[in-house]
């Protein structure tokens, strides 16, 4: 079963497509665009599907309305959550932690772009994408704590100290308090702070649409996959991928640009 | 055998105790409060009562009279050391870990509050800490070089590197040299630099205090344990730690404020 | 089979030896430095060689005439790779990979000096060494994706995180963007921006030479050691380490020195 990418049409998220770049808005902008049950399942249905979707190169999620995402919504999740069983809130942590396996499981580099509100499962969407741009009234709040939780929170306490060293992601999970634009670019949660999020956004994502696709794929994968291993045993797992990468056509393509001083076309093969 | 907070009197360090959080106050100002044998074993014991004090939700570690910590003293602890065999040494370096390790494993959140000097093990004591605050003087340096002794010092090099990158951490380690105010808070070592730094440390850890204190331990343990596992597997472990914490009251308190519109309050249960 | 540094004479770079400090210079100026099949190979047995060499103290490494290392040469490198089968391909990225792990694994620290260009593997050289000096004018590219490769080159994706951070990195890596020497400083990347680098690269090179060798090749050692492990883990095995360290006469020098107000002379013993 093949994803259609030309004629997805989720329902509780929406889903634009063109020349390789999938956009996923989140869509409730009177409410923030917080996440429910529903739109959870369906984010990690569509990341898990994007495992087999060639056509989509690059992903970046955003949300209408000048708000990313305020993340589980009181009413619709947490109130729910207070009525049910273990067996119930394990399925659902374990359901919402798929979704960040998926996100980073799927070969396709993910940005997110951010403006105003990024806060609980936002602000984790935003972690567990591969690039994130940030607007300057951009305000990140890993807020798990505000509502009585850990900030062991879909891979918070394994990802965040790795994108912003070990001390800062202590003081933002143990207070909940917001990251300013500011302070996320300098600690590196933020690759860049600008104004017009998406156009920026929009650029490189085309930029990576257009370049070695399969390459893109292996340096998301070892990314992840050499957090916990032995420095020398990351080295000997390179060597084996780099020389995959190697026999591609786009490797040849390269090449044969640089030789006669063009600039190389990727094709993703 | 339960930890009586509100009537502890150690020997080696002043103790203060008032609404969860304990204040450990090195005391031998005229040194700048270097550590001996015998503080070293009593702040290990300490911190290791910690784990069964349930009222003790925070813990503030300082300095006397204007600095932190100046580390092993040169006469009562190195000059002994020349002297000792391989086993006497290596129950030394068992213990000085030991303190560490007692700091890292009690569900307390550990708040450095420090100032002047923060030198040797004075540096490992703030490092080990899962927030720090500094004054503009004050001045960390690891200088286990400077006493012909490795960075390998109470687990330094595994620490370190977390909190401000492995570039900056080997340079600290191989040269011994002071790490400014300015360095520490723009690397991450920091997480605040300010003038009064006990009214800081004491105003966040009242903070904490009041939070979800079974939920913050959950966020310390998890900080540490997921370092070195793969991503998924963190994941995994999350998804199981957050599915306890929604079966706290502090979340159910949490969410019946929120739905009538008031700050929560929190017990810790 | 003893290394012998003073009459040291590679054929595919400049090797200089004196007070206990090497230096590496790479002298294909009118390329920028490229790499070659034959220099990766020795530069590789000379790193492995250095385990042996105990009269070595520090390496510093170095590029002539303005820059540090263009990386693998176009013609030179990515050409003949195009042409080679599987086993032809893992063989060069083991090799260059052999290369980092026996930057990492021999005891001196190694100091980077950049100017200029630092691209594809010259970047990764900077990148494996212990400390990195950088002028002003330096841009550092981790470029592979402009061939089409992947980011996974010579341990790229496990070592590059651990000094600017996941997301910087990710950045680096999939667009193979150069990264600003304000930058590169700002991220921990470069431990000093400054604009006589060698001048720098040299005095702290000495000032390392002097210092306690033992220790040093330790604090090396268990900085790469301890990424991987538990932080309980971490702090046992630097007890046993630092045990052994206070064992040195230096740690005995450093001692009677202090306690006769006298500044320490190391010895590397």
């Amino acid at each position: 079963m093949t994803f259609d990418a030309a004629n997805f049409r989720p329902e509780h998220f929406l889903w634009e497509f063109k020349e390789g770049v999938a956009i996923v808005t989140l869509n409730r902008p009177e409410r923030k665009n917080p996440l429910t049950f529903e739109s959870y399942a369906e984010l990690r249905d569509t990341f898990r599907a994007l495992s087999d979707a060639k056509d989509v190169k690059v992903v970046v999620i955003r949300g209408e309305g000048g708000n990313f995402c305020s993340g589980g919504d009181v009413h619709e999740i947490i109130g729910p959550l207070t009525k049910m069983d273990d067996a119930g809130l394990l399925q659902f942590t374990t359901m919402t932690g798929d979704l960040v396996k998926a996100i980073r499981a799927c070969p396709q580099p993910i940005i997110a772009a951010v403006e105003g509100v990024c806060a609980g499962a936002g602000a984790i969407l935003a972690m567990a994408s591969d690039i994130r741009f940030a607007s300057p009234g951009a305000k990140a709040a890993f807020l798990f704590t505000r509502v009585g939780l850990s900030g062991a929170d879909m891979g918070a306490c394994a990802i965040l100290p790795r994108i912003i060293g070990h001390g800062r992601a202590a003081e933002l999970l143990f207070t909940g308090r917001s990251m300013s634009a500011d302070e996320g670019l300098a600690w590196g949660f933020w690759n860049r702070v600008i104004e017009d999020v998406m156009a920026e956004a929009n650029a490189l994502a085309l930029e990576l649409a257009r370049g070695p696709t399969f390459a893109h794929a292996m340096t998301k994968r070892q990314l992840d996959a050499e957090w916990h291993v032995s420095i020398d045993e990351a080295i000997s797992i390179e060597a084996e991928a780099q020389a995959i990468c190697m026999k591609t056509k786009d490797f040849h393509r390269a090449y044969e640009a640089f030789a006669n001083k063009r600039k190389p076309e990727f094709h993703g093969d």
